[in-house]
Order: C-alpha cells, then sequence, then structure tokens
C-alpha cells in the first residue's frame, strides 16, 4: 500500500506537495497490519516531512513507547519512507521478481479513459492469485492529478453508501480501512 | 451511533474514562454523515472534556473554519455531545417514539452469554426494516466494560480480515468505518 503525498490537488485545485499526518501513520499501519498488507509506503519528497515521519515512529520503536504499546511498534515495522511514487514500484519489484499490479483509488470518477474497476471484482481476482504483487494507492488532500491517477492499470470505483447520502467526504483514514475490508475482510 | 468514553478499560484493565481525541470527532462525524447515520454521539461525562469537543467544532462551525471547509461543518450538524450511555437512548426515543436496538461492537469474544450477531445478518435486518431506530455502539481505550457489553441486545462479530494476521487493534476510526460500510455500504 502506499499514502501519496505528491502531486496532489489543494482545494482550490493547485498542485502540491501535502502534510504527512500523524495520525495517517498511525491508523494506516494499524489498518495495513491487521489485513496482512506486506508494506505500508509513505510516499513524500520533503526531506524534513520524512524526518517528522521518523521522529514520530521512533518514539514508539525504542524504549519506553515501544514498552507501553509494544503492538504499535509490531504495525511500524512494515512501514516505509519513499520520495517518489515510482521509488515504492522500484522497490517491490525487487523484492518480488515482478513490476506489481497498481490499483488507484479516487472518490470521484474523474477525468477520462481511466480503466476502473470494481470492488468486487478486485477482491475476487486477488483470491484467485494471491500472490501476484500488487499495489494499491492512495492519494491525500483534494487527490491525486490526473497524471498519477494515470500511472495506475486500474482506479477502484469510489467508495459509496448504498443509499446516496449528498456526501462524499471520508478521511483518507477510513478509506484505507473500508478498502481493505472490501478487498481482504472476513465475509 | 455513539463513541462510549465511559466505562471503559484501560491497558491495564482498570476502570476509566477515556479522553476524547481530536480526530474521533472529525473522522466519525465524516464516515457517519457519508454513510447516512442520523446523529453521531460523543459519550462522556466529564465537563472539561465535553468543553474540549464544543471548542474543537466551533472552530469549524462558525467563521473561518466554516468558509474554509463547509463540508466539515455540515458532518458536524449531526454531532451531540452528551455525558452517559443511557442519554443516547433516552434521545433515540425522544426523537423516534421508541427504544432503539442497541448493537455494541467489540474487538474480542469477550464474556461469555452475550448474544452476538453476524454483520450479515446485522445488514440484512437494516435493509429490511430500514426505519427501526437502531444505535450502534463503539468504545474506546482498551475496550467496554462487562457491565456495558451487557446493555446491548447485540453485540456484533469482532471485525476480522479473510486470512488471520495475528494482529487485532485497528483504531476506533477505522472500525466505525469499516462497520458502516458492512451495515450500509454499496456492495
Amino acid at each position: 500500500m502506499a499514502l501519496l503525498h505528491h502531486s496532489m490537488r489543494d482545494k482550490n485545485g493547485a498542485v502540491v506537495t501535502t502534510a504527512v499526518t500523524n495520525l495517517d501513520i498511525h491508523d494506516i499501519a494499524r489498518s495495513s497490519r491487521t489485513y496482512g498488507v506486506k508494506s505500508y509506503f509513505l510516499v513524500n519528497p520533503l526531506a524534513e516531512q520524512q524526518d517528522v515521519v521518523k521522529r514520530i515512529m521512533g518514539h514508539w520503536q525504542v524504549g519506553g513507547g515501544r514498552d507501553y504499546n509494544p503492538d504499535r511498534a509490531d504495525a511500524f515495522e512494515r512501514v516505509k519512507i519513499v520520495s517518489w511514487f515510482q521509488d515504492t514500484i522500484n522497490e517491490i519489484e525487487r523484492v518480488e521478481g515482478q513490476r506489481p499490479e497498481v490499483l488507484m483509488t479516487s472518490a470521484q470518477r474523474a477525468f477520462t479513459g481511466l480503466k476502473w474497476k470494481s470492488w468486487q471484482d478486485a477482491r475476487r481476482e486477488i483470491s484467485l492469485n494471491p500472490g501476484k504483487p500488487r499495489l494499491l494507492g492512495f492519494g491525500t488532500g483534494w487527490g491525486m492529478t490526473e497524471e498519477l491517477l494515470r500511472e495506475a492499470d486500474f482506479v477502484l470505483d469510489p467508495i459509496l453508501p448504498a443509499t446516496p447520502s449528498g456526501y462524499n467526504h471520508l478521511s483518507v483514514r477510513s478509506a484505507v480501512a473500508i478498502a481493505l475490508d472490501r478487498l481482504l475482510g472476513e465475509q
């Protein structure tokens, strides 16, 4: 899994690098670990942002933090910090011996020409071929740029309730949890 | 929905009132609004904790906060602050004209004699009788006391992945998102 901070849109549509949020590290590491995700990549090219992540994780991985909550250190063992989306592809290819299939997520059906995939189809494919390397990508801020979405082999359908509510603003932490449960949860 | 802060266990098993977390307000309000939950009750008997919640929500509900992110104010309109679990029952009964069915959640199959219910059964019952008032309760800290769990008509199965991972420590924000999607998500 990858949480991407670049290239994102801000609320005005400008292309930005978003800041890492403390609970994006914690909650998504815990969800990833719960659902058996091999690696959780925090992708941010800014050195000072990478330092923030290392400092937060370090607090929980050694000494008093680790003693207080060893489960958190366990979850953080699968977190990797990289600068660019391409780094996640390269790292997975290095470990798995083949390029991963890239599944991006989007809260909206934006842009034409993207290859959409339903959650049920993705779930079925994973269960039929669980050993195939896959990368599940999530954006931050006001969402990925078109260029980044086009890096995907498939884009998963927006997460929606069965009955429309007129509100489509889940936190990325919630979206990740729902996505992992839809793909890998007990049914 | 209700997020309960009393009576919880801490990591040593002592009965405590837990503190409200900033993102428990934000993330769960957004998830609740997304899935059409009528009211999100923050349940905490401590006046200073209630003041924290009011201050955080006030920031987003008026002036600059509201202008910056009107969607957040929208989500917060359904948040209610009460002191005790019984207050949520009374409020729902006042609005709906009947006592709600109480569905509690638990990360573990603790305690004997609880009436467990599967997510599929709960989802089916909701879809067959969507007008029936229901209260979905979540604990914080290291989980609800036995006394509180016994207030439930049913306790929903622990949220688990299809393939056991040996890790069972979702954040409550993630658990709420998954629960709402299991009960009310598009399939």
